[in-house]
């Protein structure tokens, strides 16, 4: 059979430690600022992969990290998966009982842990049945913790040979794993092969992805214990990128201060850090001249914040992706036969979530099974195929049968696709309110409410209906001052200008806040547990609650 | 097992047709100028593979192709392997001998031939022994031939379906299959699968390789029937560009007028194509401002070259790549901490082959069969290994032995490696000297002596010698006016100027041009058959024919 050599992280590793030996990886670590090259980064993965090897871990092992974005954690990123054995990042965010759950669910061995974030790992193994036995502990720096029975990770490397002879693993080796946020339901493990993340890898480096070169400097905010930081550590090294990690919980100063001392120029993040940087810089003198571009993802961008950043002339990519992707699926870019459009038409593009990179295929599929016209206006449930969309969910049987279809990923997410091609996420399947049979975009009536000057937050759920299937009903956060019986007025106006009738709220309730999933995320099935019955709508049937059928 | 879905060609396609259906594919064709758009060309092509069908092409035969750079050869490069057939591309340029040789190898069933070049392919038919039997031939236009029995490609297609059902191909179907150029010996089949297709679409998009996007117009001059154009093609797709095919047999005015009237961005030739265009817009007025990237490979760029391009705002990227990499190995790009050194030291760098785009890896051998250091001077055999680099050649089972050990190929290119890690071909393995167990570049030489002004080409090779293995001959093709016996001293002196003496040509012959191989390089194997024995040498034998030790 003709073939290439198979398809895996190795050589993105040997590039750089080759072609780039003095360029930099910068990181805000626990036990301060780290600094070191490529060439020593090289030395300490192999260091890394010669104390694993002697731990014990073989080609298959699944090893876990607790960990924020630094330079050690880092380390694991190459080293794990390039003895052949499985890295898999743990989101220290998630609740207690999700944590037990994902440990006992992967299996893994050992798990390399922050000091800072000890004590909260120690919670879930005091409080778990048998999902940690036989766990080990490495604490990443050079002191064991006080929570936990570990060792620490200089300790564990240190002594060992700074060569490996990394072997020629197989592309269909599982290399990482990650579990979804779980907005939607219990985190679903994603695992990815060699293949999957060199895919992925070489995606990200099109002209249509995110690329990076020797040029840049690139800083993850995206944290890499969710979907590998978007694999920006993957691809900045096949780049022979500088690096520059922003350690444990990075505020808007740490941010601003690294992108100034260390001249970043592409930089990753949710909406939440850019708004937190975004006002930092109001209230600072903030130089982001070296910033080229920022990319946006994980929850949708305002357009405003795509504006403001223009002002700095840096470039917001608005981006799409999930756990199932590894993640990367659309970026925002402006199309050439757009960029003598006017500003106003080209923010309105860059604010959807895009155009697909090359090497995927999409399809959009309405309540009847039909692939919806690209009108921008007609929505449906994003079907993916590629590459580096998975197959499969880790050990989950129920969710494989339900969310897979003829080599298909159905993503659970609601969009409307352009005349241009952008795709552009108008609610989850999951969250999208049917009412007299036809969808109702709770996204766009959220967004169309936080327009208001008066409201922080809001997030739409449908609620079941018995003559309409779910009507809508709104959760409003006021403002402090707000004068919440004029705003309920004022925004049922304004949603009455937009959209049509049947469209609109049956109930406005304040609250305190949106519940937040562990990524940051409106947690919507929170909110329909904690607030929602259908007492909230009776006695409030709409005459209109679908679109005229005649 | 997890994992994503194939690595096949079918989502680039997918991808231009649907986010830029009106995106132009402009070619000089036979019968006179064709522009249509993706959306139509996704329409043919799937016209093609109904008909293809119909004729009772299956899953795994193979089609060949007798073509220059058209709209229909680029129709049969996503139709043939996305129905999960294989396209062989054919080298018209071969001789007849090759070309009976390569069809029967690769057992074609169907080719595609030009009007142009159905003379040609009659006469290696007419004088076959059995290589042609049962292989029929469609002719690239609206008419048959008059030269070989066939069906005109427009009756082929018409009345088919512009739908096709594309297939689910596997990623390691055989999609395409080139030869090499026969430099060194009989071509040698390589077989690229659908995955290394693929590999090599995505690392070409790099901004390490050769990146295109939806604002570049590129026109490939390298061959179609040779590499597949460098993939450009497919990455062209993959990108969304605009697509400029320069026809049968381009000469420089009309690569000239391509450029001007159709806004080309990038282009990619080998060295002579681009002399006769300098030479060309010496004489006549020709506007380059569009032209962003030159891509120079095949043989090595002239440093001149690059300094004229440069000249004129447009930026030249040497390339190396070999049939058996699908091609693209190396590209020179400028690292970024060259960025500020001064001209001389930039052009010296772009003038080497340049560093390995991501995904690949190297090492070069010395003939101790030790890795060489990376100092720019120490040079030996450069293996590679990777997604897209083959690892076997077509039914040659002593080549297959030869010239790969471990999984990596043995390039039969000799190199030196520089501190910056940009790769230098100095020769070619079965063309580098052996003088007294040493190598002498014969590569070094021939720059060293078409220097001279009054030098038009010179070739070296090495001559067997019963003491010292081989010496150094040169076969030099003097200027029409130059003084022969002063040439033959002032080389002399040059060479003596700048190589140890044990380097010095032990003969300096000349000779009426230098015999040249079906891509336009030198073909040493020729001018050793015809002109080198040891006759050259005898009784001249050098006090020092190799380097003191002592
Ligand atoms: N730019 C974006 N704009 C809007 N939504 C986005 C954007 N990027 C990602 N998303 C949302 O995030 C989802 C992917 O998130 P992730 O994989 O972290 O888990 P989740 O879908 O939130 O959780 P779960 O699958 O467990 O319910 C997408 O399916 C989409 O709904
Ligand atoms: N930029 C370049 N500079 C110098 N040589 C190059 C360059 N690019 C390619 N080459 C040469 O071309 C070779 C690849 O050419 P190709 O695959 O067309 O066949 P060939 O090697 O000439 O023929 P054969 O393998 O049959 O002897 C490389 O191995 C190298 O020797
Ligand atoms: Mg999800
Ligand atoms: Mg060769």
């Amino acid at each position: 059979m003709p073939a290439g050599t198979d398809q895996t992280l190795r050589p993105f590793l040997w590039r750089a430690a080759n072609l780039y030996p003095d360029t930099e990886i910068v990181s805000r670590n626990h036990d301060g600022m780290q600094r070191y090259t490529y060439s020593e980064y090289d030395d300490r993965t192999a260091q890394l992969a010669n104390a694993l090897e002697e731990y014990g871990i073989e080609e298959g092992d699944r090893v876990g990290t607790f960990c924020w974005n630094h330079s050690r954690h880092f380390e694991t990123y190459f080293a794990v998966p390039s003895m052949g054995a499985q890295l898999h990042t743990i989101n220290p965010l998630l609740p207690d009982a999700h944590i037990q759950y994902i440990v006992d669910n992967a299996d893994d061995q050992l798990i390399f842990v922050d000091q800072s974030l000890a004590p909260k790992l120690a919670g879930a193994v005091a409080d778990a049945d048998d999902e940690f036995d036989g766990v080990e502990f490495v604490v990443m720096g050079s002191e064991e913790s006080d929570d936990l029975e570990s060792t620490a990770y200089e300790s564990f490397i240190n002594g060992h040979s700074s060569d490996y002879d990394w072997p020629n693993v197989s592309e269909e080796q599982p290399a990482g794993m990650c579990y979804t946020s779980g907005t939607t339901g219990n985190p679903k493990g994603v695992e990815y092969t060699q293949q999957m993340l060199w895919s992925h890898t070489m995606a990200s480096q099109t002209p249509q992805g995110i690329p990076m070169a020797d040029d840049d400097v690139v800083m993850p905010v995206v944290p890499m214990f969710h979907v590998n930081a978007w694999g920006m550590p993957f691809t900045a090294t096949a780049g022979g990128a500088k690096q520059v990690f922003p350690g444990p919980s990075p505020d808007p100063e740490d941010l601003a201060g690294l992108i100034e001392n260390e001249g970043v120029t592409i930089s990753a993040g949710v909406p939440t850090v850019w708004l937190g940087l975004m006002e930092y810089c109001s209230e600072n003198q903030v130089d982001l001249s070296t910033l080229e571009t920022v990319i946006v993802g994980g929850s949708a961008a305002p357009k405003s914040m795509i504006e403001w950043f223009d002002d700095q002339g840096v470039e917001v990519l608005h981006a799409w992706g999930m756990t199932e992707m590894a993640p990367i699926g659309s970026v925002s870019h402006l199309k050439a036969d757009l960029q003598d459009a006017d500003y106003e038409t080209q923010v309105n593009k860059r604010s959807k979530q895009g155009l697909m990179v090359p090497g995927l295929e999409f399809k959009v599929i309405d309540e009847n099974g039909e692939e919806v016209d690209w009108d921008g206006e007609a929505f449906g449930e994003l079907w993916m195929r590629g590459p580096w969309v998975t197959t499969e969910y880790f050990k989950r049987p129920e969710a494989n049968e339900a969310e897979f279809e003829d080599g298909w990923l159905k993503t659970g997410d609601v969009v409307t696709v352009d005349e241009d091609g952008y795709i552009e996420i108008v609610d989850r399947e999951k969250d999208v309110i049917k009412s007299g049979g036809e969808w109702i975009s709770s996204v766009a009536l959220e967004n169309a409410i936080m327009a208001h000057d008066d409201v922080s937050e809001a997030a739409v759920v449908g609620v079941p209906h018995e003559r309409w299937q779910e009507r809508p009903v709104a959760f409003v956060v006021p403002t402090a001052d707000a004068d919440r019986e004029a705003l309920v007025d004022e925004v049922t106006e304004m949603l009455a200008d937009e959209y049509p009738k049947w469209w609109l709220p049956d109930e406005i309730e304040f609250i305190k806040n949106v519940p937040k999933t562990a990524t940051g995320k409106f947690s919507k099935k929170d909110i329909r547990d904690e607030y929602a019955d259908q007492s909230l709508v009776d006695g409030r049937v709409p005459e209109d609650a679908a679109p005229d059928r005649d």
